[in-house]
């Protein structure tokens, strides 16, 4: 299959939706992918099943601020600069594009990346969600040397970086995305399709426009719903938003009191960027790496940790991450603890039975 | 010629003078070179006219805050990782180290590098002096272009830049930098010595070490200003010290009052990192990148910007820089106006005749 025009707008709300209220604003990716159709036509969808064990993959994302991505249309010099390092590097250009990270903006704006270099777009990613730091990805979490991250800013420089692991790899790429004015192109974990068994994320993409199609019919949170698998933590209204940006971080709190059938309930939120943990009366009802998303009740549309607002309507949606996560490093790397938090893990399916 | 043991102390005397009080202490790096010299051997030091010109030069030097590098002894690592990045880069290892800055610590430390990397040391540098800023070389001022920059850190971490730039190359390697522990070894500028003609300042390892060894007689003052012709600006006592370290850089002034034939005179110094301005009764005396260095009146030793005590017994004294400084594009990149002085360039020989 190939993403075509029609298509971008239910990737992006379905990227949206898995971004659990992180990864960037889908409109500037969406924006990017509809120009990039546009000029260079659809994009083919590829699986890596498809692919020969020798295909180069470069995973993609942008790195930086949300205020400032936000502002930021992705140029088309960042993707070529990346892939001709790529091939100074490896001898020979990338076969595929494959988003590090569906949740949010960095779920759509591949579609541009792949269109732009005349490449197919890989059904994975690295995350199946979306998480603020470079090292929580699949790659990672799979054992796979963190070795090679490349990076474009839109003033034409590329560094490369070659990170002991994966902590020195968010560190340095973080550094550098500032100093380039807070917002970066950027290929990390660049693999064969060989090596890259097992360690991604599949189906990521399908789901994405799934899950944003679910919502295009008559009674869209339900359908939503259905679609993740989601259990229905609470629906109600916001009645206080606590929120603080600092280093290009959102961190916070955000309270829903129940309406209608949720009367009386009540359901505080932890945000760091994306929904962490979701607590009602002290007792911890999901957490982080499983998803959390609060939706307009009516649209079932996904609403950004920055886009709360006192007296929305809205509805919070909980559901299983990818296995992977839940593995011991998998915890280890995006876990409750890895956050700050003093939890062990208990899955959502548990916590919410 | 070969660098060995019993050069190591005239070539740190003789880089500490041509650091004009800045360069990072010289002791660090030639304790590097004692080290490395009694392991492998003395360093062949070879003429920029002895190289084939296909010959690979990789101008080093460490960048960071010198309050850590003071600190540091540089590992073997990082020359090492360097060399093996060029490699993978060029299709070949480096043929030749230089200095890329032969005032202070990082005219004697390349002793070391090139000792461990089994290497000749290029009898040249980028500078003829110290300078505070990665751009401020003469590679950058001669037009080539700045477009690859290779760090190495202590943690085993390598970053490559390929910057649009010199400022960009700047601002980029400062960051990396500031993230890797504020000290790393850097190549910047790695090129061919058929490349290089006419854009290196040359003959400056040689230079370094006959400055230190004219300090070694029974009147070294007097031996010192001899062997670099320099003008005595004052001879005196330390009065008056002014210093704050802000990011990295040490700012501030030093006030010398004369003594002996110089009683009754004044002199200021403007100090960033390095002596970069001297003024008397309201008129300047010497400017960047003229070189102003403080000495030990007595045995003639350079006393760096962060040693400069109350009390000392110190002369100054003033002489030309290379002539590619004065060009205009020498002046544009460290002229007075590049750090911020509102003074038209005026040689020193012109303003102490």
């Amino acid at each position: 299959m190939k993403i075509d025009l029609g298509d971008v707008a239910a990737l992006a709300r379905g990227c949206a939706v898995l971004g659990t209220g992180g990864g960037g604003d889908v409109r500037t990716g969406a924006l990017a992918a509809r120009r990039a159709i546009e000029e260079y036509g659809a994009v083919p969808l590829v699986r890596p099943r498809d692919l020969a064990a020798d295909a180069l993959i470069v995973p993609l994302s942008g790195i930086g601020a949300p205020t400032v991505s936000h502002e930021m249309i992705h140029g088309e010099e960042e993707p070529r600069r990346i892939a001709e390092e790529i091939e100074r590097i490896f001898g020979r250009p990338p076969d595929v594009v494959m988003s590090s990270e569906i949740g949010g903006a960095n779920g759509v704006a591949p579609v541009a990346w792949a269109a732009q270099l005349g490449l197919p777009l890989l059904d994975a990613d690295g995350m199946g969600r979306a998480f603020p730091e470079v090292q929580m990805v699949s790659m990672y979490v799979a054992g796979l040397p963190a070795d090679l991250v490349i990076m474009a800013d839109v003033a034409g420089n590329v560094v490369t970086i070659r990170p002991v692991d994966g902590l020195w790899s968010e560190r340095l790429a973080r550094a550098v995305c500032v100093a380039a004015g807070s917002h970066a192109l950027m290929a990390d974990y660049v693999l064969t399709a060989g090596r890259a068994r097992g360690a991604l994320i599949e189906g990521t993409v399908s789901r994405a426009l799934a899950v944003g199609r679910a919502t295009e019919g008559p009674a869209p949170l339900r359908a939503l719903r259905d679609e993740l698998g989601a259990v229905q933590l609470i629906s109600g209204k916001l009645t206080d938003v606590e929120r603080r940006t600092t280093g290009g971080f959102v961190r916070g709190t955000a309270t829903i009191e129940g309406t209608g059938d949720d009367r009386g309930r009540r359901l505080t939120l932890e945000l760091q960027n994306e929904n962490l943990v979701a607590v009602e009366d002290g007792r911890v009802r999901a957490m982080v790496p499983d998803l959390i998303t609060v939706v307009d009740t009516e649209t079932a549309a996904a609403i950004q940790t920055e886009a709360l607002r006192y007296g929305q309507r809205v509805t919070v949606l909980a559901w299983p991450c990818d296995p992977l996560w839940r593995t011991p490093e998998g915890l280890r790397t995006a876990g409750p603890r890895a956050f700050g938090y003093d939890l062990d893990y208990v899955p959502v399916e548990e916590l919410t039975k």
